[in-house]
């Protein structure tokens, strides 16, 4: 178990900055001890806090306190920096260490060097200016061959950013749902909450929007239905509706699903209407309204797959309210929307975890209900979703901007991987 | 082969009704013949025209009449409005008319009846007022049981749907890059396309952002590369070098892609600073400037994988264009802009299928490159991206709204399906 | 009035293009007339066109038949091209010929030059290869002085780009709710279009979202309704929540709108919890349902300003429909979602203008009960719900992607300078 | 001045709920003193901690504490809750209870009651259950006349939100960037920073995209240039030629903008080729080609107006870094992007506040280049970019989601405003 301390100075508290490397510490698999902390009493007050950073492995320590100097987290004992010449023009010696934006000091010479000019992504140069030895840094461009170079963690420091100006520092700070993170890998650790909350006796509701069913995801979603792991359905018109005509007329919207079998069961019954259509929706809400309830479409054949049919023979309940734009709507639709929002209020206890699948409306609707701390996985393609629920207080929402289509066809896959062991 | 002949009045050309019309007839299949077209000679004389619309499928046909109403096109010799009665409260007869949101006339009694109050998605319903017969429309939920609703296109005809005021009617059409499209089944397309260039003797270039390599697509585009699927690549510095970056460090900007030989080879090598760093990007730049280039980098086994090591070995070339927000950067990248774009240049020669990969930078600028007809393919979790070609010039650009990574891995598993039977 | 013959021939109906040249001469400020059409009878048929092209001011025609290259328009009649030399290196003389990027010719000595390698925004250089005059496309960079640079439209012509792969040639185009267009100008147009409808006996409806009231756009908004410029408002509980809330306790969903003053008319009642509060929403809605109605909350002084109150004081009827996710409600928001259509439906009669105001769910339900021709802006600082309306079938939706505070505040100024003169 | 003193206990300082009590107390206007923290030393142990929370206003102090329930941090000392009875069906008694989501208990006979069903935006009620008193949320249309509300503060206690799980709380946090946020106020607040710096002696760099020039913002831009507020101006070659083309032809990217003299100086001179034209941006870069430099162009009265004639006429110095989608480019653009960013770095010296305007390239480009604390305000109608900017280390950049032309036109009236007195 290697271990190392580190300082932290500043407005720590309110800028987030203890949040951050404890964070760090945690999300690197090592752990933490606070072994000072001296609080500013008030709020002009600046903050410091000694900090023990343990690991079992003493290469990722090493990694790890690197790393916590991006938030002004420095060694304690620091030696003099470590210089090394850059062995060629625009080449830095391995292992250089590499600056932060945060003001910056060197120790050399057992004093410690302001760098002059703070830069992200460059390297520490030492060189004599004057007469006296002075740190800058460098983009990797412009190093000339012997420059003298700092070399890993040993003898540098930086100091916590400021507080952003204003009252809200959280307005500052990074947001969950940038597309441009690994979010397809997200599929696993979805997958593996599930199959946990099922072991664990936590209820799992899902909220779907149409765009599951346009985007092909309705097969997937099925089948995590059939397979036992969702308990209840919270939806609109719009989803069931699609998800039915996708059934029974291999569209939706009226727009064909692809090839037949790609999309959905495709049964297509005898003497119905084919073809595009922007009135296919229609003809199935009509047809279901005559034989009553979806209940008794999927009972009398009309209608033998997808989600809807997949609940009705799973016993699955299902929630469809109302809303101001619904065509039909189908019988199963409660049009009263306080009397929907109760009927969801009768489902959520005992549910653990929450998929929200392309969903705006009834994702929000099922956030207001659910109490603090429900895990909530909101898939969209669109990260406005997401920053909508946090904003209306469902903090614990994690937002995974992708394909909800693609998403579905590999969370069931997984889950099927999963499942398989057993 | 079943016909039938449809009429348009109205701003057909200028509103572009005739070539929705036209599109429709071939996007179901069927085909048509222009048989009178009487073109108003000025904008502000409407036009005529009659077309004749046939399709093997005497049913198919039926449902693209039917739908050919939501443009104003009406079949000809039409006789009176068949009626039945509403089976039962708020549900329609079968094979009701459903109504498009354009002027509607129904005959009843050999003579047209305005219809009142024309609205989407709703029935037709005849009624005696006053004596008279009058017909309007009605959402499902308002029938009663035994209204007369009419059944069926025939005794229905609408009004071409008026030019938009001002003078841009383009500024009110539909866009292609909707998310809630099927998108996921575009990449049987996009699979069939690069199969077909092949044969074709058609070149394919590819440009890719950093978010391939974020999103887990890095070794399915590898795979396409290492399949001789690919002819040349742009790219810049950023994707260069986290695909670099995940076959070194099995990160990407620093973040992990996941369990190991998930997201990439992951060749950790023996003492180089593994854990998530926010400098390793950097690290890998330094290294491959000190080998000298990409080249280099492959042949001395510091890069074994991804998507430029494919290049390398499979001998296709890649341009890397330089931004001013490059770090770095790595020793190929072409850093004046104005020589970047002439070395593109210099690769089009031939290319008939370029596929766009969550780049918006290198994107608009290959699509100013390129002369028109070229088919390409605009793949991005934004809608903003094809869109932005669009306004450019580039007409022929078709968005797909999706996750990239899953997009990648779906088309090289589809042309993996593809090829086994060659 | 000077006049050109431009002609035109391929897929020049089912792939827009002469529609495109029609508008574009319509847009341009001109006139036209049909002269020829040979249209293609079937869909494999490419046909012809000649196109009359008017315009009273002889440079903007010129300007505007250069224009029409863009969609392989080409000046009949045509001489051969003008050629003159680059004055220095890098630099077209004036009057160069802009290229275009679809297949062009150059005609030189009489004989048409197929041009070598189309590419956007270049210029033409002709010059003898191998004996032979031989024409290509150059960036400026490229140009070395003296080389023969085309001037001017005469004697170079294109061809009609062809029809894109696939069905759809609709997926391929431009969309019009670029956030890159100068929207603010459509302010004027905007305001224009409401005095015009005013003057009409058209009848007003404006469809409002919460966000109206978070940007500021109220006070705005409110001003229209008292200037009698609006004849029904649509909107949710959440709308009118937040207007109330703005009035009552100067925030908006718990923050403030700004300094006092700034975002409402900030009656902040005596003994009324201030302070910035996650439940001032919550408050307001429990003392209207207390007075019992909106009108009654207005009556008695509890609320005095706003887009509700302005409402109320005016007579303009407005139709709450409920939504899932609604607090409360309100005690005049319609609970049962198909007798809030219902009611929306009641006031749609002789409606010719819709304004929808940063809403989604109130905007497309509106959208699915107007007639096809009602004038619709649809401002939003998000592309995505114009797009979805259009999706839907309503076309004539006009996307105006801007803040909708500042947007109203404009819109409310530039009314008012109007309306000065009378 | 009042004061309060509120207990925390769990994840307070890794789950952020600490640092959002003290900025909650901060931006009330209020101001804190911790009395007791006590912290857990390891990440697996909770901590506690004491506040005392100050106002100068009682009644906002009440507000506040109530406020800080949502964070699950408790007034001390607490009386049994204050219970009222609901004055009618569906209407809470005045100055009642609005829940949070978190886990609450009830003081009720001095002993804490459990509340059954924790949900936000209810109110709580206590009823006697098989003898026993109990409490559980209700939402306002379930209260019957009669019902024993909680009124007040008094005797309600939440507990603070768990540990998201998983390594990272920041994943699950509220994003700056909402477009639903009072964005337009906001111009104020950037007019006050602009007009301190000037007073402290920080520089301003102002960053600017092209769309600036298309939303109409440009003139605004350049009055504050002219005003002496804008030290620095990096962009591209896109936002230059804009700049210029709206100058000399009154088009941008080819768009009219708009009538004359609404958005630029439109000096429209004699000869030159005017109307909408793809070209014209060609056509503006290649007379400052031949003239050799944008100072050039306004030296000989070809550009009189506009961001860069502003630029030249007031010393202000300027950067345009090449991109290699450009076209031309510019004399003055440095197509070297390595070069272009040295040139950048060159005029960071100083800089203490940063506009990013509608700009993503430059923008990235920028924050790369800037120490930390330097404020940033990024302006720009899609949320990306401002969350691109702290993904990449930028975290003090304030995301500003609007309409950079409106937001512009503001910005220079309120500093016209701020000025007025001296």
């Amino acid at each position: 178990m290697a271990t190392e301390i580190v300082d932290i100075e500043g407005h720590i508290v309110d800028s987030l900055i203890l949040a951050k490397v404890l964070d760090a510490v945690v999300a690197a698999g090592g752990d933490y001890r606070v072994l000072d902390l001296d609080l500013g009493r008030s709020s002009r007050d600046p903050s410091r806090a000694a900090v023990e950073v343990t690991h079992t492995d003493p290469d990722r320590l090493r990694a790890l306190v690197a790393e916590l100097a991006v938030h002004g987290a420095n060694r304690r004992h620091t030696a003099d920096a470590t210089l090394a010449p850059a062995p060629a023009d625009g080449v830095a010696p391995s292992g250089f260490h590499a600056t932060t934006n945060l003001p910056t000091q060197v120790l050399v010479g057992g004093r410690w060097l302001e760098v002059a000019n703070p830069e992200m992504d460059c390297v520490l140069v030492v060189a004599d200016v004057d007469g006296a030895a002075a740190a800058r840094t460098a983009p990797l461009h412009r190093l000339r061959a012997g420059d003298r170079v700092v070399v890993g963690e040993a003898g540098v420091r930086t100091t916590a950013p400021p507080r952003p100006p204003g009252p809200h520092p959280f307005a500052f700070m990074t947001s969950a749902v940038s597309s441009e993170k690994p979010q397809a890998n997200l599929a696993a650790r979805v997958a593996a909450e599930l199959v946990t909350a099922r072991a664990d006796g936590r209820r799992v509701a899902v909220v779907a929007g149409p765009a599951v069913v346009h985007t092909g995801g309705a097969p997937h979603l099925a089948a995590l239905v059939a397979r036992g792991l969702v308990d209840v359905v919270f939806a609109g018109n719009g989803f069931a509706t699609h998800d039915l005509e996708a059934q029974v007329l291999g569209t939706s919207l009226g727009v064909a699903l692809g090839p037949p079998g790609a999309g959905g069961g495709l049964g297509l019954a005898a003497g119905t209407a084919g073809g595009p259509g922007h009135s296919n929706h229609l003809r199935v809400i009509n047809e279901v309204r005559r034989l009553g309830s979806i209940a008794a479409a999927v009972a009398t054949g009309y209608v033998t797959g997808g989600v809807m049919a997949a609940c009705v023979r799973a016993g699955v309940p299902f929630v469809l309210a109302g809303s101001v734009r619904d065509d039909g709507p189908l019988p199963d639709v409660i049009t009263d929307v306080v009397a929907a929002a109760d009927a969801m209020r009768a489902h959520l206890e005992g549910v653990g975890v929450v998929l929200m699948l392309a969903s705006t409306l009834h994702a929000i609707a099922t956030g207001n209900l659910l109490p603090a701390g429900v895990a909530t996985y909101c898939v969209d393609i669109n990260p406005a979703v997401a920053t909508k629920l946090a904003d209306r207080g469902s903090h614990q929402a994690l937002g995974i901007v992708t394909d909800v289509g693609l998403f579905l066809e590999r969370l069931a896959r997984t889950v099927e991987d999963q499942a398989m062991p057993a």
